[in-house]
């Protein structure tokens, strides 16, 4: 007896929409790459691409749309196309990157293996997704841990931990999705430039409901300072006593970094710049988030010098929240507090925080 | 000195889209769900859901389409939008369903906590994503491995093993992030009708080109056939020796299980069946994929049954590949091979695959 048992179209058919007919995006050799959307009534329809300018995209006789790019520079980009004002995921890519406010796509233009977010053939570490209750915030949850190539959970020793924050709209896998931690450490770990870390990812929000679509965010300064103190009590109270049960963590401050992006980099100057008790190095790249200094920093003043390592304050210069980052170094310099000043081309984008990274990690521990 | 650091909106408006202002899919009290897609042009938009015949939405004056359902079972349901005969992934809703072929969305229709895929308040086990360069493919991939609440990694026992595969279009974190088999397992393990048990899942292409846009996919029998025996090679010589140095993961036969679905249901009949030494659990879960009888299971007959612990065959009694199965059946009979029929209500659909899990993982070790 002979048969076929299934003729694989079947399936295929039945499980997924029709494979896309339409390449996009296209990296073309010269790094340039072309956008292309099947949509043959709309009126108007452009790429919203991470750190550009809208752009119009051209229609051609059969309804599709389409924009090349000029030369880009090597990196992951993020992009949306927008059709009749309407933000829509490329059909035609299935990389996107996570968010709880709006999904857009990813596309990699590849660069040369020096660059620290390029896989390389290097020994990888690991992605560890933990579920959990918060009786804190009320809600289930999930955090992500990295342990870094050749992690013993047998050792002796323990790892020293960065705590590392997502950003406004981010959900807890953004830093290893979206802006490749794992990579960039199991390169620098290669190359010897970072030690081998444990990297903590929670999720960022103290009021899981500033991120619900419609929600005013944190323009209340109510909701805002709960939305930090809970989440700094969560983190305190239940991820790190998790994460150092679990793993062989390091509880000594000198071996614990906390730093974040935007939002969370806002949770990193609040939480760890008030608990020099837990932390001695402190990130925060491209801080946002309603800050208030004078609640929130009352107490900073040169005395906490010697308690901390490297205080490593970055925004990009294109960044709208770049006048607002040099405010807040004035606030410390006033206040007699010492830090490191990083400015880096670019706007409030993943490019740059991909790069704040691949800088912070070598100074630690 | 006081300032705010930054307004919050600005941030958000830099690396997200605007929030949507539309609420889709809205789900009712009564389990009929609301759909609603913004295209003020487009001629035709229909939804495409999961299990169910393609269904025309209705254009409101603001160029709003949207249809509401019947009342559905409580499920998650994948769904796609089709306007002008392109698919599109709703831009109101931010959980997509990986896949390598073309995203869709997911929604969830609440039930009873006794539904296994439900999200309860049971300790949780974890999921672990690995990656590496596999030699024998030439790529580098990932895999992962779900440990179940309470795996303890310095035990002296080792845990039994379900090697757990995906179907054709899938990727690696399709059985957890749409399978959501790290939730029904702790919720089976909870109420002990589930052993505690590690879960490692594969990316299942030995030909990764099979599933790249425009391929032929496994329609020739000899690329079908190079794609499963690489798989199995990377399984047995990659995978497992991994998986069985970093994880209290048993090498007994006795408490190895393999099963898959579609694809990963035909996988899991070639490499356990050829291979009693190593399984003696094999589930299949509407097995698809060009599969060879003749070929492929030529050695199958009677002698065999004191290996088998328990042969699962299941396929949705409205599933194209129903009948396929039942000849598959019908072969292993002519055989004299012993096995388990299941048909369970539904298509070629993920609904019947959560089921799926959920009925076989009690049958385990």
């Amino acid at each position: 007896m002979r048969f076929v048992l299934a003729l694989w179209a079947i399936a295929v058919v039945a499980q997924t929409p029709p494979p896309p007919l339409i390449v996009s995006p296209e990296v073309h050799a010269d790094r340039t790459v072309t956008f292309r959307f099947r949509d043959p009534n709309a009126k108007e329809v452009s790429l919203s691409r991470e750190g550009a300018t809208r752009a119009p995209m051209t229609r051609d006789d059969t309804g599709v749309w389409s924009i090349t790019t000029a030369a880009l520079e090597p990196d992951y980009y993020g992009y949306n196309f927008v059709a009749d004002g309407v933000s829509l995921v490329d059909p035609s890519n299935t990389v996107v990157k996570p968010n709880l406010r709006g999904l857009s796509n990813m596309v990699h233009v590849p660069g040369p293996a020096s660059l620290p977010w390029e896989g390389a053939d290097v020994p990888h570490g690991e992605v560890h997704r933990h579920f959990y209750h918060s009786a804190m915030i009320g809600d289930d949850r999930d955090y992500y841990v990295y342990t870094p190539p050749g992690y013993d959970s047998k050792s002796k020793r323990r790892y020293p931990v960065l705590y590392l924050f997502h950003g406004f709209s981010d959900d807890a896998s953004a830093w290893t999705a979206v802006g490749r931690a794992n990579v960039i450490l199991d390169n620098l770990i290669a190359q010897k430039k970072a030690k081998p870390m444990l990297i903590v990812m929670p999720l960022g929000y103290g009021v899981p409901d500033v991120v619900k679509p419609g929600s005013a965010g944190l323009g209340d300064p109510a909701t805002r300072d709960r939305n930090y103190n809970l989440f700094r009590d969560a983190l305190f109270t239940e991820v790190m006593p998790q994460v150092e049960k679990m793993y062989r963590a390091s509880k000594d401050r000198n071996q614990r970094a906390i730093a974040g992006l935007s939002m969370g980099g806002a949770e990193s100057l609040y939480i760890g710049l008030n608990a020099l008790d837990k932390f001695s190095y402190v990130g925060s790249f491209s801080a946002g988030g309603s800050v208030d200094t004078a609640t929130m920093f009352n107490r900073l003043d040169s005395k906490f010098n010697p308690l901390i390592h490297s205080l490593w304050i970055a925004c990009g210069t294109d960044d709208r929240l770049i006048d607002p980052n040099r405010k807040f170094r004035e606030f410390l310099t006033s206040r007699g507090v010492k830090f490191v000043p990083i400015e880096t081309p670019g706007a409030h984008v993943w490019m740059v925080w991909r790069r704040n990274l691949a800088e912070f990690a070598p100074l630690l521990f």
